[in-house]
């Protein structure tokens, strides 16, 4: 049987499984460029302004979100295995480098890009190595109620960080509850006309996102028109502001804080800084950058190629966005990875391979080499505006109300995980809340549930006493547990078990029934070695009922089983209780 | 049944349970007496002597050791639920001391003896708060095969310490592999008398632990007769050594170093510091010693429990731990905790109640009043000595063997703790191994064992393909996975099924087997929906059998079997591959 199992598996070339362009592009069809061609530009036109809005949160120049739009997007195209992700700058991420680069920059910012440029080296690396090493299952370690309960504060600390260009105000950078109270107390200093184009371009974004969509598909307008339609509100909103302040004099006459000049031209080769203080001083926020960066790309690629019941394949993604972003550190970019919102548009708009990312990656090119000069007039408060709205959506309660609802302990890690991050800041806090859910995990399984079983009338079936009408045999205790064997239990169980034989001078026997344990590890071996020593000690056997093959072969192996006495193992806890006399006409 | 279950467990007036003196005072009798005054006796035969090498192994005067040994003892005595444990200074807890005030020591040392008695007053303050919330049983997060590395690691770092006084020599203070290798370099410098006095001692303790007592046995000698000549061994070397000294004059004509004064008299009240900076510097050393002392503690107490079938109760430990340490902390002592050797000596000697602790506290009260003249001249090479024979059981290659045959996960953590504590000091190399024991679990746990099942023919019990000669069905892929479902694993489980459906076109169902699911956190739930969802839309249907009641209540509780629908969860695998036609004669 094993070999029909393995033959399941597709067998894949080594060189195609590295370079998964050669799986799409030798069966490329006439059909499929359509779709690429629609998606790409779609995305392309959302791009534009998001990459300069992420990139002004990342607190970098706009034309660094672009830069990190160009060179990435096409090696993604070529080496990644979803065929749909789009790759860039993301808002999480943007705060990350902003976050990560702040306390290490010269107070002139002249070492800002390098550091920038170093950490996507860093992801580069570390992602390319995961990748490499097929580690990527580690990310797994946070669960998704930290994952929520970071998104949600990292959202928060998002829009906090935008509120100075909405409101055209300066606040001094600090943490989340200092830059809110800064703003809430210096409302009345805030710049009209930047105030009046921040609310306006967030009004209309708003109407585009939530509306716009429903009415054209009401009217009957036709996907391909109506899809680039919904989606250009962020080009609509740069061009109707830059418009308002090139007509208005408004960054002369009314101090609207504008981009300015945005460099033109295809980015220069750039070079990361090397200096191991660098390296060492960017490490943590490159380690998390490259965990959250994956993690989000990860969740949305699977999701997308199910629909069309393709794979992505964990580990070469990671490869794929540690070379993306290689290629980002070295063309003036920034740490990208693969976004929720413009791979959905991608989906949606027929993205067929990854020609589709390449495109978009040449419309970002041609934007950089000729349209730039555009841009000068555009105010900082639309970008903050595009970054507010994208973000809005990250803020999730309905995860807290539904894990809340589900289990205590995960909603107390997501709790956890959101007031440290807004409280001690976005890397301390994740760490914080990793840590949280692996000890409340250990916590749990800590004190497993353990349950005295008796017979269920004329049957061979043991239930719990406590939710069955059974009978049970005043000598024997018969103890289920439900849950693996090992370290943080182990004193647990042996605590429950000499609670059980104290509360009664008649016991002489405790049969523990293994049908839940998949696993004894070295503590709860020596733990049973000393209560079954204990136990004799004391006039009272130990028993082993329906221990698993897997746990009995370990047992066996380690002269456990041959050390209490075979005799004391049994098949089923029935076979166990017939043995001990607890049911005096036999299988009655 | 919940009714007759509680009544198993003995009720207890709260003032018995805070004072268990209360539950053996009112029944003392008078044949109780006897056992108590020869184990209380005995006991303080061995602890004159290793209660002043412990100290020095502290690096405290000789007398703090036996100002450590009066009120704590009685303490104990009065507030412990064990009736043989013999509490007082022991090796591992004072090589914690050691390495935990050396760094704040002043150079002249003059804020020694305050240090330690802060340190007594902390780790007090945790023990008991640790007793009062219940939380006792967080000390086993601790696993047997960290503990076992730690010890071993630290009994060599004890034995370390300890060569200095043996060879007569000074050695500058540093890690274990620094003071080994400065030693072996030196050893030409030794001072020749201290040597001879030190092997000479090392010798009769030697013979004594491991000959003497057989050969009593084997000469007749009435138990209550031999067992104290057989624990004398370390005070026949201190007489013996200070006779030595004496009548040569050795500490001035062979320069052998001396104890000197032992202050007379019993300790005078002191206070600890209470300096936020003392108390924050000291706290890591005090939660290692409040955790190792008692688990150390603990483990004894029990194991002599069982024996005679009475119960140690782990909370009231750690508070009669905790208020014996307040004892300490206020009477010039060091933190205490139950010591392996004593107590087993204590219960062999017949000890009944804690009166023999109360007798053992009165003998050193004795000693230190009257005696202290006479361990003037005890050279510091004698009570060495002492600590070399005491710790050298506890290097333990026999459990690393053991658990290297059962599980390589285990040895992994033994064996980083014990270089952890080699490499990076004591208190580092303890949390290096907790970590590493905790981040191992959850590994393993994050790839559970998963079993492709099918049906033993003619039966309805469904076993793995890969093991057994099973029938299976084309359409149906059965999968049974072997853990609770969590964060750790779920991306695990989410990759093999989608491993199965994408390795066949054919695959129209996945049945997820439940047997082995003891929980489903929030993540893993979050995982099913996406997966049931995503399988959806690649054609495949997911469906639940056996899932365990009490998982089941969660998941009908949160609407999860709603939403999933009730008609694909089934109570067997037979239930569900016959609903999915896979026996086309159904159950034959």
């Amino acid at each position: 049987m094993q070999q029909s199992f393995q033959n399941r598996i597709p067998k894949t070339s080594s060189l195609r499984r590295y370079l998964p362009i050669l799986q799409w592009a030798s069966s490329y069809q006439r059909s499929d460029l359509v779709g690429d061609l629609l998606a790409g530009s779609i995305v392309a036109i959302m791009l534009v302004p998001q990459a300069m809005a992420y990139a002004l949160l990342a607190g970098l120049p706009p034309q660094v979100g672009l830069y990190a739009s160009i060179l990435p997007l096409i090696i993604y195209g070529l080496l990644g295995t979803s065929r749909t992700l789009a790759v860039g700058p993301v808002a999480i991420v943007s705060l990350l480098v902003a976050s990560g680069v702040a306390p290490l920059t010269a107070t002139d910012g002249s070492n800002l890009l390098q550091l920038a440029l170093t950490l996507a080296l860093l992801v580069a690396i570390i992602q390319t190595v995961m990748g490499l090493l097929r580690v990527g299952f580690v990310v797994n370690f946070m669960s998704h109620p930290v994952l929520s309960g970071f998104t949600s504060a990292a959202a928060l600390v998002i829009g906090a960080s935008q509120i100075k260009h909405l409101l055209g105000i300066r606040i001094p950078s600090g943490e989340f509850f200092d830059t809110v109270w800064h703003a809430l107390t210096h409302l009345s200093e805030s710049n009209p006309a930047t105030l009046i184009i921040g609310l306006g371009s967030i009004a209309i974004l708003s109407f585009f996102k939530n509306s716009l969509g429903k009415w054209l598909q009401k009217w009957g307008v036709a996907k391909h028109i109506a899809l680039p339609i919904a989606k250009s509100a962020p080009l609509l909103v740069v061009l109707l502001g830059s418009l308002a302040v090139w007509l208005g004099q408004l960054d002369q006459t009314a101090n609207v804080a504008i981009v300015g000049t945005v460099p033109a031209g295809l980015p220069s080769l750039t070079l990361p800084s090397f200096a191991p203080a660098v390296w060492q001083a960017l490490l943590p926020t490159a380690l998390v950058i490259s965990f959250v960066g994956y993690m989000e790309s990860i969740a949305v690629a699977k999701s997308l190629a199910s629909k069309r019941r393709q794979k992505v394949e964990p580990n070469q993604e990671l490869i794929a966005l540690g070379i993306a972003n290689l290629g980002a550190a070295f063309t003036g970019g920034y740490p990208v990875t693969g976004g929720f919102s413009r791979s959905v548009v991608n989906y949606d708009a027929g993205a067929n391979t990854g020609l589709a990312s390449v495109i978009t990656a040449v419309l970002i090119a041609l934007t950089v080499i000729f349209l730039t000069p555009l841009f000068y007039f555009l105010p900082n408060a639309v970008l903050a505006a595009i970054v507010l709205v994208a973000v809005a959506g990250l803020v999730d309660i309905a995860t807290l109300r539904h894990v809340w609802h589900y289990n205590k302990a995960d909603a107390a890690s997501l709790l956890i995980t959101f007031g440290a991050v807004l409280a001690l800041g976005i890397e301390n806090g994740i760490l914080v809340g990793v840590a949280t859910a692996l000890l409340l995990h250990i916590w749990r399984t800590s004190k497993p549930h353990v349950a005295v079983v008796g017979r269920l009338p004329h049957s061979e079936i043991y239930r719990n006493v406590l939710r069955h009408q059974v009978e049970t045999c005043p000598h024997v205790v018969a103890v289920r547990v439900d849950e693996s064997l090992y370290f943080a239990n182990t004193k647990f169980l042996e605590d429950t078990i000499w609670q059980l034989v104290y509360g009664s001078a008649d016991v002489a026997a405790v049969v523990l029934i293994g049908t839940a344990v998949n696993h004894i590890d070295a503590s709860a071996l020596e733990t049973l070695e000393t209560l079954n020593h204990d136990l004799r000690d004391a006039g009272v056997t130990l028993y082993f009922a329906a221990i698993k093959g897997p746990v009995m072969d370990k047992l066996r192996d380690i002269g456990f089983v041959q050390q209490i006495g075979k005799d004391r193992f049994f098949m089923t806890t029935h076979d166990a209780m017939l043995t001990l006399n607890c049911w005096q006409n036999g299988n009655k």
